[in-house]
């Protein structure tokens, strides 16, 4: 008789440092207490998060695999070697949901190929609750990650995600390395039309959690500059057509 | 001195019925035991949800405003007016997160035009947990909302999706009325091309949840046929080019 396979779990983790319960289901805490291998993006972290939320686990018997830029296939398929011998596998990333704006796909990817079935565990997102909360379009939207660093590319790939926004009827959401936040924000208020609307969602679930949107008209007149600076931030605009 | 406002809560729903720990946060039942001004897309499966989630709430003591296609600003203003004398105000909708496929921006865009604030609470949403299970990419995607229903142009809609998947590398998800699912399914395998990549992802959190990716061609040679007839079911497609 052939073993069962395991189950490879999507396991969420905190985005801001706040208790488990403001953003974790008990199921999390449940997956995580029965899993032994886990497919990371940091180990150390990971670790770490495992012994926050279930401190009577015993780390040192678990079995960790990175997961980031450097894994091949055939480093992915070894991961899974457990599940096809019954063992379940959880995924952890750095930050919220594994896969969405951070790695894991892959693993989900071989999963699917052999066979494996993939649970995907609610969490936090930044990319989803910052729309959520924007007041933008959650009925068409595009996730479009790091935008170009050269000022001009920038500059160009912004017009061309506020004419794509305007002419799909298309929230356009990115993200920036946290300590060039204040960068894209003046960029943003330079390159795109007055009408067009900025949300600015960051330190999202976080005690220093701000999300305001406001036409760029509007940020510039109330001379309003968020606090942003090295802290994790989403980005959204929208041009909606003019109105007046 | 000016009364402080309240804060609009965006309070997550279940996409399917299952245990309350097994996809929300303890704080989703916090907040809704606080709130007694709820903006909904259904009064009373809202009504019911409450009561599930809080059974010894009064209900007949909370005000719904119904959110919707017919919503206006007036009406939404209206809805807002709780937030101006320091109530706080839930927005609930059918299932998963607000204003993400769902109602809710409007009220969330009014917030923000009137200084309210607006906190993004942790949910199941259909969207983000197939595209974390899909494989598919993470780092890049769109979410289409529905495909046109007449055949022609909902042919013509996936060829195009298709071509901006493989362009953009960007995973583009869609939905579609229950009902039509297996016509969908249909139209894609006879659609897309053979080496397109299909995530079906199906009862998202329920007890026939099903999430599966295969190519177009893995799929008509596997045979396998979905069960998602009248499920909730979330489509992506990504073609990531020819690769034998």
């Amino acid at each position: 008789m052939e073993k069962e396979k395991g189950t490879v779990y999507l396991i969420p983790t905190f985005l801001s440092d706040v208790p488990f319960d403001s953003v974790m289901a008990p199921r999390v805490r449940d997956e995580i207490r029965s899993i032994s291998y886990f497919a990371v993006e940091n180990e150390k972290t990971a670790r770490r998060y495992i012994k926050k939320v279930v401190p009577e686990k015993d780390i040192s018997s678990l079995v960790f695999y990175p997961i980031g830029k450097h894994s091949d296939d055939a480093m992915i398929s070894s991961y899974l070697a457990p599940c096809l011998q019954g063992h379940d596998l959880g995924v952890i990333s750095e930050a919220g949901v594994p896969a969405v704006a951070d790695p894991g796909a892959l693993v989900v990817e071989r999963a699917h190929g052999m066979g494996i079935r993939v649970i995907p565990l609610c969490g936090p997102s930044s990319v989803l609750m910052g729309l959520m909360a924007s007041g933008l379009s959650g009925q068409c939207f595009a996730f479009n990650g790091y935008l170009p660093v050269d000022k001009a590319g920038r500059r160009a790939r912004l017009r061309e995600l506020e004419a794509l926004s305007l002419k799909n009827s298309q929230a356009q959401i990115f993200i920036e390395t946290p300590y060039r936040n204040v960068q894209m924000f003046d960029d943003i208020l330079s390159s795109c039309a007055s009408h067009t609307s900025l949300c600015v969602a960051s330190d999202i679930t976080g005690p220093d959690e701000y999300i305001r949107t406001m036409t760029v008209a509007g940020w510039k007149s109330s001379g309003v500059r968020p606090d942003i600076h090295k802290k994790p931030t989403v980005f959204i605009i929208q041009q909606k057509g003019v109105k007046k």
